[in-house]
């Protein structure tokens, strides 16, 4: 399918990309950009014939895909290395988690004759780096793809994450941006606060609540274990809508406690038999499985 | 151990307390008093020596083991039913979540001569009914019990739930009510007040948003697909606990969204690093799994 593929930043996400890949033989030859050492010599593990670069100079010219992979703070370092030495033939593309801001980064300061196609597979996970990437990681999963007046290099990019096993979904920016601040940005940052507020009650009581995590707690916890930058990130650039979410979030969560408060029955039994229904929906859209408590045994 | 055990109310816990009773032989007889007919069509199923009785009267004379497992808004109704008929050599207990409430209720309504030990096994899921109950419910799971004055009664309780598998803490209700409030009730509370405000979304975008959730919203889905009647009762029963919790979270929340206005990087990230040390806590408490995602794949 390409000739060679460039992956710049190999954490969870890249290293499961050069796996599937390597699985599906959709390159000639795949390079690394990664800075880490830790994550090179992890990397180095996965196939001998991964071609680890040390630098983004000329012998970055004649790729054929070049995939972002890096927490999305990083492009801005990176965008004048591909404007320097990057082919108008080649494809740019990226895999981060809010597109607003990524388009006006583009727009801004990428070179018009570059073409950068922006993806978002939705496949994150609460672990980081190579050493957790698998090449099923985005098989059956959403990705998310922005359309661009390049109509050859958007179905090239489509087809590339068809063949990683994505169902794809075209979005504008704008759209994307919402929707993921309610189903994913909201839902991570209420855990980190979760989280946070138990651990304040915990040192305020001096006693160990924690030992005594019920279902709850023990889940919102796998969520508020993700990677720190790549959240900050995220939370940093879709300021606009995630504020959104908090403030609506806010405004039911004080009127469940009114409920509480008054013991109002109907209204607070309404609520816990509707969220129910969302719960339905997901099992059948087989976004997650059937079974009690995740199937933990 | 015992000759006869009664329970009433035989849902997912009670069911799974009458499986664990027949499976370790606790009991000569195991006596049922369940008020849905959907339910003791299950239940017979499950053993053809169980005796289920359809009213609560003389026959329950001689239980030695009296457990309470259904809703707690129940217990209001039964008490006067074990104050009539029960033998004061029987052990009543219940499984309740919230226990200054039942405490009390005790106090005011059960006949003096009658030992009531209170106990909480940490058990509970997502779903419900007689189904879905399993005589591992209870297997390497805390069962909170409250002391009482009568020593021999308190310790067979504890003997009954410690061969349930269950390690047993001893606590007063009103230690066990505020642990419990940030440890089950607020993440229970949040996920529904999430899954609420998704559902809000949703309507106001005329958007199909759910099926695009991620790993976040589909976890929150789960804990917010509990049963309505038991978690409207622990709201309810643990009012100043669980509205104390909802303002701090609510303080820590509005510091969260104050750090994405400013982009307070440095504060933001403390928070978001702190979080992995609770994740770590319970991954090494044997809490849960060390799988990214749980381990689905």
């Amino acid at each position: 399918m390409f000739n060679k593929i460039l992956i710049i930043g190999c954490g969870l996400i890249g290293s499961s990309i050069v796996r599937a890949v390597l699985d599906k033989r959709l390159s000639n030859k795949i390079y690394i950009f990664e800075k880490s050492k830790k994550y090179i010599s992890t990397i180095k593990k996965i196939n001998k014939k991964l071609i680890i670069i040390k630098k983004l100079n000329k012998n970055i010219n004649d790729m054929d895909l070049v995939i972002l992979s890096t927490p999305m703070s990083s492009y801005d370092k990176i965008i004048p290395y591909l404007n320097k030495f990057l082919s108008t033939n080649s494809i740019i593309t990226d895999i981060g988690s809010t597109r607003e801001n990524v388009l006006n980064l583009k727009k801004k300061k990428l070179k018009k004759s570059l073409t950068w196609i922006l993806s978002h597979p939705i496949s994150g996970s609460e672990v980081s780096g190579p050493i957790h990437g698998k090449k099923n990681l985005f098989r059956n999963k959403w990705c998310i793809v922005v359309s661009d007046k390049n109509k050859v290099k958007l179905r090239k990019v489509i087809g590339f994450w068809k063949k990683m096993g994505s169902n794809i979904k075209l979005m504008n920016p704008r759209e994307h941006d919402k929707i993921f601040a309610i189903t994913s940005h909201l839902p991570h940052l209420i855990a980190y606060n979760l989280i946070k507020t138990a651990q304040d009650f915990q040192k305020k009581d001096k006693k160990n609540l924690i030992q005594f995590s019920a279902g709850g707690l023990r889940d919102f916890s796998r969520t508020a274990a993700s990677n720190e930058i790549m959240w900050r990130d995220i939370f940093f650039n879709n300021k606009k809508n995630i504020i959104q979410a908090i403030n609506l979030f806010s405004k039911n969560l004080n009127a469940f406690k009114k409920n509480i408060q008054n013991l109002d029955d109907k209204k607070l039994r309404k609520k816990l038999i509707n969220s129910k229904k969302v719960r339905r929906q997901i099992v059948n859209l087989k976004h997650d499985i059937d079974k009690p408590d995740f199937g933990r045994d």
